[in-house]
């Protein structure tokens, strides 16, 4: 029997708001995370660095500026937090964009009618600068978002061809996913990137879009997710991820 | 090819904030909601009434008073919000309740692994007393649900056989679902019922509870959807659903 890819439908691993409590010590193998598409951002085991999949294809971006394909045997790379969709474009277009916030406003126009639902988009061209962060990891288990990310290392790349990953959430599902853009980035030679903090492109780049109405959530077993509090910090999160 | 049902999955459509705005006009039809389980309750158009779902037997609850099967033909009944799941029970026990609020306990014990997962559960038995609600409907298109439950039409039954349908979903997903304890009652002659807001039981009765790990969540591909705005109400949805 021939598997029948989910086109466009998002699969999610965990909630942000139990990144934001700090739960990273467990998770899904990527090799089943991979499963469920080839279009996605997340984090590793203990928030070490950015996941991207463009293309079917895992990278880890690490604090030091290395990068390196994902690990996917048994042993290998889990994920406590990941997004992840069959990308099937349904609109490609060309943008310029001046800076990080003019993203949001350009998936709004092309897709009018999914204002609630999740947006997978990708941008792929020459980028005059971009800026990304990348989380160091936990200092200890537990250790919640906002001090993880309280010591990142940002880079500016620039001018550099590649390729940026991304979502855009509707404002209801936050603590679920990053209300609005978030969105990772990694180089044609995919030799440095991470969470987009800042972005200009050099002319136009290629925008691709599509809507995805339809979620499939599973939640981890394990006690650390079980006791997890997950309060919505909202301002916590688009501080962090936004 | 074996049509295999995703057992103690939870399939919901659309979000309990939608119907917080009112968004009810339209949605999945209801033969189209059953391919997704057999356990499960929601609303109907204009918030008419409740749906109960047992044994993957649909049921709607008027405020008249009077039970009908859902209609599932082409031109049958839709719902704008449901939950549901093909119910296989892994804790069956029985125990006596003396009052609404202590569902959600007996359920905690029984699944104290699943803190921050969905349970489904179902009580079988005999009640001493019973009340449920009723909502009478929008009385205009976008309605909000707290107007429409504001005029709630309720009765008391019992002693009465039969069976509550219910969700207890973690306080994280407040506003995509109930979060707490959310059930719906049918007698066991399936002539009255509805969304329970009291309850106790004549001795003990049948408990069963399954953990759903796994949502799957579809959003409505509709105008009004789109539109809504969708603020988190948690304290309006205690009052209206919990």
């Amino acid at each position: 029997m021939a598997f029948d890819k989910p086109r466009n439908e998002l699969y999610q691993w965990s909630v942000v708001s139990a990144l934001v409590d700090g739960v990273a010590s467990n998770g899904l193998p990527m090799s089943d995370l991979l499963l469920h598409g080839d279009h996605g951002l997340g984090t590793f085991r203990g928030m070490q660095g950015e996941l991207i999949v463009l293309d079917g294809q895992g990278y880890q971006m690490r604090h030091d500026g290395t990068t390196r394909p994902i690990d996917l045997s048994p042993s290998g790379d889990i994920t406590p937090f990941s997004m992840i969709t069959f990308f099937s474009p349904t609109i490609s277009t060309m943008a310029s964009i001046t800076e990080k916030n003019g993203v949001e406003p350009i998936l709004a126009a092309l897709t009018p009618n999914a204002r609630n639902a999740h947006i997978a988009f990708r941008l792929d061209g020459a980028f005059k600068s971009i800026t990304c962060r990348t989380a160091e990891g936990q200092c200890f288990e537990g250790e919640g978002l906002k001090d993880v990310v309280g010591r990142q290392v940002s880079i500016t790349l620039g001018p550099a061809r590649g390729t940026v990953i991304g979502f855009r959430s509707p404002e209801f599902l936050q603590g679920i996913a990053v209300a609005g853009v978030h969105m990772h980035f990694i180089n044609e030679e995919r030799t440095a990137g991470g969470h987009v903090l800042a972005l200009e492109t050099d002319g136009e780049v290629n925008v691709q879009v599509s809507e995805l109405w339809r979620t499939i959530m599973d939640f981890p077993r394990d006690k650390q997710f079980n006791e997890a509090e997950m309060k919505l910090d909202a301002e916590g999160i688009r501080k962090a991820e936004g």
